[in-house]
């Protein structure tokens, strides 16, 4: 079945540890993270309340390493990866496909404000096809008050036709009940259609 | 004196030429700048017209290095270097100074809102502290419209109190006169002052 081996149940927003140098503590987010699994939670690693975006690509690469060097389930984790930048975008996000991430987490590109829903499919679109993965599962990230940029009941329903199996989901951080019923009556509830299988975190 | 070697003039925001697989193009953009300067036009690459916050860091420390073995003239160049990672600001701003650039021009972190004027001044402060080369020029960017988190009078007054050698100037992209102007009348102005030389581009 579709959703079968899809990612389930509670993902803790990791916090991510860092030193008075204000490098990233490998050692304490490791320790972290093996305590939220040991608690039953998945690890949505690199979002917001990580301070994923105060990061260096090569430092949220690095840590990634470290965490599954560590032994820790790739299976339940759904990296953040969306950056401004669709080149590193893919770089972030191919690396988690190859460690076995059960999806990845990702903004649309944020610097740019006003920017038309066509432009929005289009990064998703080249990141889909650079990535180039049947492996790869991405929940959009919908974070308004931050990002500013969101993501439109309309941007989904182009991207669940175009790549319905590389489209697993949504995270709606907007925090407004009446946008996550839209997206859920119009999305998730479609179970048996052409676009089953998309999910609704908040 | 202390700014005969400021750079002056009109800088041009330069664009950057793409091919058709969203990679820069450095020989249009090395022929682009040539062109610019002959006509007597300062670099602002990599600002927002020129799409910077859509290249990798990689991309924008291989172009500077494409257009300076061009042998286009650093000391006319004021290359965008502000990122949300102060690891990656950092990069790209020692990288700019050590090829002789003018000054750079910074964006405050742009991903986290409403963050705190103490916030944005640490940035600032970690930015200067590690780069830690008297040769860094660093032209503060307010384009509040797209960066939304802005550069504010005060924050100016606290960074020229601890860094006056540095910080150089700022650009006012905020298409607002009055705001243009309180900065000119706080700070453009005190020549002989212990804050001279502080430049506002608009």
């Amino acid at each position: 079945m579709f959703q079968a081996n899809r990612i389930r149940g509670v993902l803790a927003p990791v916090l991510t540890p860092f030193k008075s140098d204000l490098s990233p503590d490998p050692q304490r987010f490791i320790a972290h993270c093996r305590w939220l699994v040991s608690q039953n939670c998945g690890l949505a690693v690199f979002g917001t309340n990580s301070e994923a975006n105060s990061l260096s690509s090569e430092e949220r690469l690095t840590l990634l390493d470290q965490l599954v060097a560590a032994g820790v389930e790739p299976s339940k984790m759904m990296p953040g990866t969306g950056c401004c930048s669709i080149g590193e975008t893919v770089k972030l996000t191919s690396h988690a496909v190859k460690h076995g991430c059960a999806g990845v987490l990702m903004l649309p590109p944020f610097y740019y404000k006003e920017v038309t829903e066509e432009g929005v499919y289009r990064y998703f679109s080249e990141v889909v096809q650079r990535v180039g993965d049947r492996r790869l599962k991405i929940y959009l990230y919908h974070i308004p008050a931050v990002a500013i940029v969101g993501i439109t009941p309309r941007l989904v329903e182009r991207l669940l036709k175009a790549y319905a199996g590389s489209i697993a989901g949504m995270k709606d951080s907007s925090g407004d009940w009446n946008n996550t019923k839209t997206f859920l009556d119009a999305f998730a509830a479609r179970a048996g259609g052409p676009v089953s299988g998309f999910d609704v975190f908040v």
